[in-house]
């Protein structure tokens, strides 16, 4: 009999921040049963990926291995975990386990890719644990920005594997069970083979605070605010949305939730019953007939996103609301890098409109979701594993988390998205590099990362475009001039004549001595004619633009 | 005769950080004589302004004006406020004046397009003035983190204007003058009209810090530092670019240039012999003789520009030059608000590398050149203006520096880009909005800001490009089917099938039940084939790309 070897791959989230997709394995080598824990999604930009609408983790390797997978399990409902259920189910095929607010999450995204509810399933709490081929895996719950995180405890003959989620250290975390130091020492009493952790905020050297200190300051800024406050924070914090709420409520303030995502999430933790103390909230209608300083109004957008509620009550209007002189608007959130210019841009907007913006800047309306580096370290001495393999993070903080370990004694790996690595033995190691990456979900199809169609998109914005068209008649003689039309391009070149002008006088003279093998040959004469574009827009915009050329021959 | 009057108006700066740009008049109304100060550029980013190479202000309200401008200023040498000379001084055609520096500058983007060094006049400090029509400017020195800036004294018989350019208080800035508050206060013993006024750090509660504190901090680092180090900072701030090169010296390190700017800083700051005791420094070819332990690289590239020599480092060459484990990359930066991706993108090549990267934020590596909330009082209080008119700052920052003037009894007035102030009377009004905005300078051409090109290249990149030709013969009958080329689309549809082909196919349809009347119209035609591409593109893939249609009519 073959030996039986336990394995650990990420497939995304390990060498970033989002896109988290990890598998873990047991069984003979290329013949492991394999568990997926989350399918997550990045986001676009305009930057690397403009017009793509969704980053979802390549799971071609997995895909191949469709039959070896075992379940798919999901730590929490935050878009870069649970984000890619809908789009990947069909490429996988396995169940989905999660906790109950997560499973509402996931099934609501099932659904609108038609997909039955019934793929998910909605497993309790620790020490309750689903059996998965030779896995048996355990959801703990464990304190994070969205209810019901939860870390999971993966058993197999190979021994244990903790796999902590996103996650902090918060005994105070309003909605959801309180970290418990004791529980999560009890997991590692026997001896666990590798802690596989949380790595985003390995750089912030302070303890990381309770999401129970934000409540009372935005209770005190609230009862000080004079006109309308508007308030944003990630809809899925549904512990901040409601201390936000409430703060509301006892400042006097009737609540008003805007934006889909935010009514979709009081929804769905009131449908799972873990907000039944949520105040009353009134429609945008009502807010009219209310003075202003007894409103505040819960918005989507903390990010700046253009079609969110906050953007569009920046520019001036959403659902009939307006905001004004003497209004206040409040980032209850920080900024995620790469976003700085959209919420700028709102601050600047709010600030034409006469509406004072407070963020957090002073330290006193957001706190991290995340494990600092000292919280990073309680959790590494609950659990004294055997190896300590840093997650969800960019190449700095996984190597940053290794160094930690290594100096508090524990064995670190690195190990980014690709890297197998075999935990069987005492020493775990690299086994194989897989390929992977990202695709691209662009309208209703999936482009890869490499096949060049993002790449055609950046160079037209770089470099504008080019079209010549080119009539060849039955004789083999072009019919009448070469025709241009650019787009993206100066219209007006450096010597103020038109730009399609020069090019299509420098195309035809070009024709005029070209020789009749060349124009007979297309590939020829389309790598000639793009030449010569390029050359002319070159002397007379400075640019090299790209060229798509299209030769009719007449029959 | 007509009454004159005292006029400000910004063009660039006021609303936005950066492209600073202002005028001042003083006579008759529209026919006042006119003074710029400083003609800044700003950058283009791929969100907005993909493709272009520089964004200079809309100076066509000027240019309308040419014979009016007695003459430009400059406060002082970066690049969004000197870095459109070149660009924009034949449209102005008016004498520059500056301080040696900052005129060193001025000459070198003068001779790159061509223009005579002598365009550019070297001032000496107040209380020397130069005489521009009715107003009489003095070059006052102050602290920023360029040498030899200056805010400017603008006398005319309108009253004085005190403009500060960019500035911060600090009397121990390494090279140029210590900010001299007697100096300053003397300026408005007798009265000043209006105090013009930086506003970038507003927001900022405490007291700057001097320039001084960072380079014993960076000598401890360099000591404690094993390998060899790399250090980055904005080229300009000399003072900081020799506190490092001499904290190297100290600590045993010899010093190596990398990136032009670098180097053209040091050289322009040694000309005009503000830098004398500058370390001897060493070729990229000398640093292979020496222990990686003795060297430090100073190099471009703080903001994570592509091009630049940390760009190039991290990506694992430079001048011949590697880093490797055991190395350190050191920011003695901020990262500007849009940067922070290409700086991430940095530091984590350099963590593939095994290079341990320091940044600034602990606060110790790095110092802002710009006057915090404390110093802008500070300075208020010294000119104890009539009227306080924030300058460079977007929206927010100059409602904000408004708000505390007005608080602290002086009348402030938020006057943004194109807004005319007229400040003839105790109280300042506005008499006029002015077209104003930005122009493109893309590859060797000028592009408007709303004609479309740019508009048009974001298209493309967002939605992708179908180009559609079609031959009508001499009958008027297609010769046959329509052809269709796409980029940056998914080259299959969601059906497998080709793109292209079913974009033609439904164009083929259309064309065999098109009517005769149709066909012959070429407006009408190239709509509806518009159409058909667009629709049959969104049924295929989900998008609706951007569409081009040529029509061949043979005669």
């Amino acid at each position: 009999m073959t030996k039986s070897r336990l394995m650990y791959l990420p497939l995304g989230g390990a060498g970033e921040i989002g896109m988290n997709c990890y598998v873990y394995g047991y069984g003979p080598a290329d013949a492991e049963r394999l568990i997926v824990v989350d399918l997550g999604v990045t986001f676009p930009d305009m930057d690397g990926t403009p017009g793509v609408d969704l980053i979802l983790p390549d799971v071609s390797w997995l895909e191949e291995r469709k039959n070896q997978i075992e379940a798919i399990f999901i730590t929490h409902g935050h878009e870069d975990h649970v984000g890619a259920v809908g789009h990947l189910y069909e490429r996988l095929g396995a169940p989905i386990y999660a906790r109950a607010f997560t499973a509402n999450l996931a099934r609501r995204k099932m659904t609108e890719h038609g997909y039955s509810e019934k793929s998910v399933k909605t497993v309790g709490k620790w020490p309750e644990t689903v059996k998965a081929g030779p896995f048996e895996v355990g959801f703990v719950p464990i304190s994070h920005s969205i209810p019901e995180s939860s870390g999971l405890v993966i058993d197999s003959k190979g021994g244990r594997i903790v796999h902590t989620g996103d996650f902090k250290i918060d005994v105070n975390p309003g909605i959801g069970e309180p970290f418990d130091h004791d529980l999560w020492e009890s997991l590692g009493k026997d001896g666990v083979k590798a802690l596989v952790i949380d790595s985003t905020n390995v750089f912030s050297r302070e303890e990381g605070r309770s999401e129970s200190t934000v409540g009372p300051e935005i209770e005190k800024f609230l009862k000080d605010a004079t006109g309308m406050v508007a308030a944003t924070t990630f809809a899925s914090n549904v512990s901040r949305v409601r201390s936000i709420a409430q703060a509301a409520d006892r400042a006097g303030r009737s609540v008003c939730l805007l934006g889909r995502s935010m009514r979709r999430m009081v929804e769905a933790a009131t449908e799972v019953g873990i907000l039944d103390d949520f105040p009353t909230v009134i429609s945008p209608e009502d807010v009219g007939s209310l003075p202003r300083e007894n409103v505040l109004l819960l918005v989507t957008g903390s990010q700046g996103e253009r079609r969110a509620a906050s953007a569009q009550l920046a520019n001036g209007k959403y659902m009939g609301l307006t905001m004004k002189e003497g209004d206040t608007f409040l980032f209850s959130s920080k900024t995620i890098p790469g976003n700085e210019k959209g919420v700028i841009h709102i601050m600047n907007q709010f600030s034409e409109l006469g509406v004072d913006v407070m963020d957090d800047s002073g330290g006193l309306y957001h706190v991290s979701g995340h494990a600092n580096r000292p919280d990073l370290d309680v959790m590494r001495d609950l659990i004294k594993p055997q190896t300590l393999i840093p997650m969800h993070g960019e190449h700095r903080h996984l190597r940053e988390h290794v160094k930690i370990a290594d100096a508090a004694g524990v064995q670190g790996v690195l190990a980014v998205n690709g890297m197998m690595i075999d935990l069987s033995g005492n020493k775990p190691k690299v086994v194989e590099h897989i390929e992977t990456g990202r695709m691209y979900l662009d309208g209703s199809v999936k482009v890869g990362q490499f096949d060049g169609v993002i790449r055609d998109r950046i160079r037209m914005a770089l470099n504008g475009h080019v079209l010549v068209t080119l009539i060849i008649d039955e004789n083999g003689d072009p019919l009448g001039d070469p025709w241009c039309e650019v787009s993206g391009l100066s219209e007006m070149g450096r010597n103020n004549a038109p730009l399609v002008d020069v090019l299509e006088e420098d195309l035809s003279q070009f024709l005029g001595r070209a020789e009749d093998k060349t124009i007979a040959d297309d590939v020829r004469l389309e790598k000639e004619l793009r030449t010569v574009t390029r050359k002319s827009a070159q002397a007379e915009i400075g640019k090299k633009p790209e060229v798509t050329i299209v030769i009719s021959r007449l029959a």
